[in-house]
Order: structure tokens, then C-alpha cells, then sequence
């Protein structure tokens, strides 16, 4: 794997630029066409799989109510961009995740890291998989509290 | 309408790097100076709208002891850009704001989705406009859950 | 100093995606191998100074158990990268800490401003000075509510 062309770093940044925007409008066609048809997203942190577009949309549709109070963004850094072949690269990035209610009040949502691999159809990106793993406090730094408070 | 060069997209990020550290560190002067003479920023969700330097100056030193309890960070995301012609650049962003006080305690305002047209003065690029949309909950999502209510 | 090529822009924000991750990780050997051997980090706002890859590391080991309750990320904005010579880039940027729980819960730490300078080492990037300013409510608008008040 290598590192992508400088043309290419921009054509990924710009298509989560895009997708994202239709993700937080609740365009659910729209971003259900950011994928494959066989596209799979992989809630990795509580074992569930949607794959393709039909289960995509069924799902999105399924949860649209939980969106009434409060307008979502994504906000994604740290990505990672690097070509497999010439028509598919793999990316990975962090996510933060907020909800802005009516009368102005931001929440969150815990963060996220995810991988996905994308492709180039008829010379377009789309999002061929997304593995999506919720932040957990990590286990060195729970040892060594652990350590420390054995050692007090 | 046309995606960017690298070069321009790279100069547009630079743009904003520069032109929100301003906007944050209040320094008012600095700031109106990345607007066109003419600049105008319309508050869209607020009926507002402030036309010229002069009166983005002077409606920035009224808000100004607003911000005595917290520094104010603009946080961006999901940048489309693109060329209208050769000195006109159309770009759109959102953005997540923070305050954060004394005690270094962090708040929120609420997330908003941003439109500016750049243009290219002697070389140097210039905020013509800026329409600020604030993030409201999502009409779909709210008929969705109505729906759901209407059918229990 | 110049702005750097597009290459060099990209080389940079990959430098940061990879390395934040290593801090995020608390891979504390990983984030230390990012610094050049004398590498120096710069707590501006509390006085403390952190010299080479030795007390990096002993510092960083010590503070482990404090990130027991939390999985940290910083998120990034406002990267300004200017090249001082062929090796040696200066970048500076804003960074919006948070810290997700088990149950979640998003928490913030204060905002930060802050100036590394880079250098190329093997063909590598490193760092070689990190320099974190902690942010305080703005002087100009504490004095102008002052005079405000003062007015009223």
C-alpha cells in the first residue's frame, strides 16, 4: 500500500465532504447511493451488519424519528488515505458526533474510528465497506491505574 | 462549475486557517480585512444582515465584551470548493463553535452549515460573502416521528 | 519563509492523522519515536517543559492511570504550514480534546493553540519542537466589558 497522489487525497476528502452532508440532511437515497449496491456498513461495536443499499435505506428510514430533536453532524479528522490498487483505497478516520436541538443546545454522541474501503466506479468513489468501532477507554491505561492503586 | 486545483484547494484551506484565528482572537481590524470593501456576511437564520467593512467593524466592537467569559474557537469541516471562474471560488463548510472559560471549561454554540463566495484580489483572496445557516432539527425526521406517534 | 507544496501539505496532514492516533492510542513508545531524540514539548501554559525522548516517555508512563476512565482524541482545525528550509516546516494548528467514557459520555478539556516546528530526518518527518498555549478569554474583550461596565 502507498501513500495516494496529492489529486486523489483531494477526491477523497471532497467525496466525505459530500457523503457526510447527506448523512447529517438525512438524505437517505443520497447516501445510500455513496455506496456499492452490495455495500456493507459494520457497526462493529455491537455486532451488527447492514449490507447493501435496500437494507441501508430500510434501517435509515427505521431510524429517522430518533433524529426529531436535534440536527446531526459528523465531525471527522485524522484521516488516513492509501491506494490499494488503482481503483481502490483505503481510508480511516475519527468521528465526533453532535446534535443541535431547537433551541440551540449541542450533545454528543460518543466518538468513533472508522475504516473503509472505497472504490472507483465508472470514475466515481463510492464506499464499497465501513467498519465503525466506538472509542472505549483503553485497556493500558486501565491496567496501569490498576497497578497503581494494587501499588498504594 | 468545476472542482479546484490542488494548488487553489490547498490556498482555499490556508484561507480559512488564517481567517479563523483572526475571526477568534477577535481581532476585529484583521479580520474585516479578509472581506472585500463591499464583503457582506448575511446571519440567515437571524434575518441579519451586515454590508460593508465599516459596519462588520463596528458590529464586532459592540458583540465584543460578549466574549470577556471565554475564548471563542471556530471548528470546521466538510469543505466543498469550487471554481466559478478564474478569481471567483464558491465554498461551503460547517462549523462547530466552542467557548472556553477562566477554568478552561468548554461550551457550545449551536452547529452551522456555511456558504462564502471568495474572490481573488490582486492576487490575494477576499470573502465577498458569507451566509450563515444555523443546524435546526430536520424536517424529515420530525414528519417521520409524527408519523410514528400518529400510527401507536 | 513560503508556503509549502501540495505534496509537502499532505505529507504534513498525514504526519498528524498517523501521530495523533499513536497519542490517542497511548502508544507512548510510538508517539515518542514521532519526536526527533532531543525532541522538546513545551506546556507554555503551565511552565513545563519536556526534554527528549527519555522524559517523554517516563512523563507520559506516569500519567497513564489518569486516562483509565476515558478514551482521548484530539480533534485538530486551522493547520497554517510554512516551510523554513527544505527540511525544516513550521505548522501550527488548534486542538478541541475530548475524552468518551465507557457508558459514552463526551467530556472536553480546554481548548489549545499550538506551534511545532517539523524537520525531515531520513526522509522521515519528526518533530522537533511542540510548543501547547492553553486558551484564555480574549484581553481585548475583557477590557471592553470593562469599559462598558464602566460606562453604564
Amino acid at each position: 500500500m502507498s501513500p495516494v497522489s496529492v489529486t486523489t487525497y483531494i477526491e477523497v476528502k471532497t467525496f466525505y465532504a459530500l457523503q457526510m452532508r447527506l448523512l447529517d440532511a438525512l438524505d437517505i437515497e443520497g447516501y445510500a447511493a455513496t455506496f456499492t449496491e452490495d455495500g456493507v456498513t459494520d457497526h462493529a461495536h455491537r455486532g451488527e451488519k447492514v449490507v447493501g443499499r435496500a437494507q441501508l435505506i430500510a434501517g435509515a428510514n427505521a431510524a429517522l424519528p430518533r433524529y426529531a430533536n436535534g440536527a446531526v453532524r459528523h465531525w471527522n479528522d485524522h484521516y488516513v488515505i492509501e491506494e490499494v490498487d488503482e481503483n481502490t483505497i483505503n481510508v480511516s478516520y475519527c468521528s465526533l458526533v453532535t446534535r443541535t436541538d431547537k433551541a440551540g443546545n449541542v450533545t454528543f454522541e460518543p466518538t468513533f474510528f472508522i475504516e473503509d474501503v472505497l472504490v472507483r466506479v465508472n470514475g466515481e468513489l463510492q464506499a464499497k465497506s465501513r467498519t465503525i468501532h466506538r472509542d472505549e477507554p483503553s485497556p493500558v491505561a486501565i491496567a496501569a491505574a490498576a497497578a497503581r492503586e494494587g501499588a498504594a
